[in-house]
């Protein structure tokens, strides 16, 4: 850890270990990445959402905006990437003791683009698997030219930390007779119905890396 | 818009309607900020889930984050905000056509410290209430103290962009008919039955603003 990953508040629970970080960044779909952007102005911050994917140790970042991201420095850009997990809503006693239980991991680092064609190539594999299970054994192989003309950024899990908020609501003592109810509402992810595209004939069952996509122990 | 609210890519559709801005805002729960630091090292991003309220034309940021926020800057500080609702997973005939349905807010400005108390005291109860409406109508009012040693902080809506994916995989022509099932997993938030705190007395049914809790459409 770092000055700039340690945690200087009380409360949350920071967390130290390398196995619950990939766990969460193995439950998010979406990472919020922060940059630091000169487009337009003087040096500003701009938070953007893109898929990713954790590949052991480093995240892979894909998406139209890393071309936007890579516009500013093509030797590679400092970013910070974060995930977070919606856990539950956190009704106390008293309002300021309201709370959210959620789990992020917030990823510090220099993002460089892969530019190795192989690496590239099963980089975007990865990602699509990452997503969605299975998926890449039912497509096409990627073409070359969709390869090349794809940008696909790498970030090494070194600087890092891990905050989780867990539990019940924290009230002050004096709070514990107040009438109102305190307590959890849970909240998670909620998986849909396949819907299929108007081409896919009828009849056509949605095959099992669609039908049990899930994410999360909810799922 | 601005320069840097101006979308420079091809495909999502942009949105210039605040009503369809205040719509995403207002289902959102969770935003993510973005800001530069100088602690710990050079200038760098930093991207912190905080919980937010909308106020007609301007946000409301609360939370612990508000504090580091604000070492580094009494005087207001530059941040980008970005909330994202994930709608869908979107599965085209090829990897690369693969996407999310999705609705997202970027708003970009100087966050300033809200001071006045009682400005303060009534932008603390409207965030309770944005998150969980009713909720404030139930709690004992905050105390003067409670009020004092919080930070909340203002950003108006006056710079942003919206950006919505929405509807079925688009794929290259040649791609349709390729075997592969195309189409869309739905997502959203899941709402879980409330759990009560233990100290709640048994036989208390949670409160209407509890139980009716919900976010967007399929709340």
């Amino acid at each position: 850890m770092s000055e700039r990953t340690t945690l200087h508040r009380k409360g949350d629970r920071a967390v130290t270990d390398p196995v619950e970080r990939d766990a969460i960044l193995d439950e998010g779909l979406l990472a919020h990445v922060g940059l630091v952007s000169e487009v337009g102005g003087a040096p500003h911050p701009v938070v953007i959402p893109m898929l990713y994917a954790r590949q052991g140790e480093r995240l892979l970042l894909h998406g139209s905006p890393a071309s936007r991201l890579l516009r500013t420095a093509k030797g590679g850009i400092e970013v910070c990437v974060t995930v977070t997990l919606v856990d539950a809503l956190v009704l106390a006693r008293s309002a300021l003791n309201h709370s959210m239980n959620y789990r992020s991991v917030v990823v510090f680092g220099t993002a460089t683009e892969v530019t190795d064609h192989a690496e590239k190539a099963a980089a975007l594999d990865l990602l699509t698997d990452f997503v969605i299970p299975g998926r890449v054994a039912a497509l096409r192989p990627n073409a070359d030219k969709e390869v090349r003309g794809t940008t696909v950024l790498s970030l090494p899990l070194e600087e890092w930390s891990v905050k989780v908020r867990g539990g019940p609501p924290v009230d002050e003592p004096e709070d514990l007779d107040e009438p109102a109810w305190a307590g959890l509402i849970p909240l998670g992810l909620a998986v849909g119905e396949p819907v299929p595209d108007e081409r896919v004939p009828a009849g056509t069952g949605a095959p099992a890396h669609v039908v049990e996509w899930g994410r999360g122990s909810d799922s």
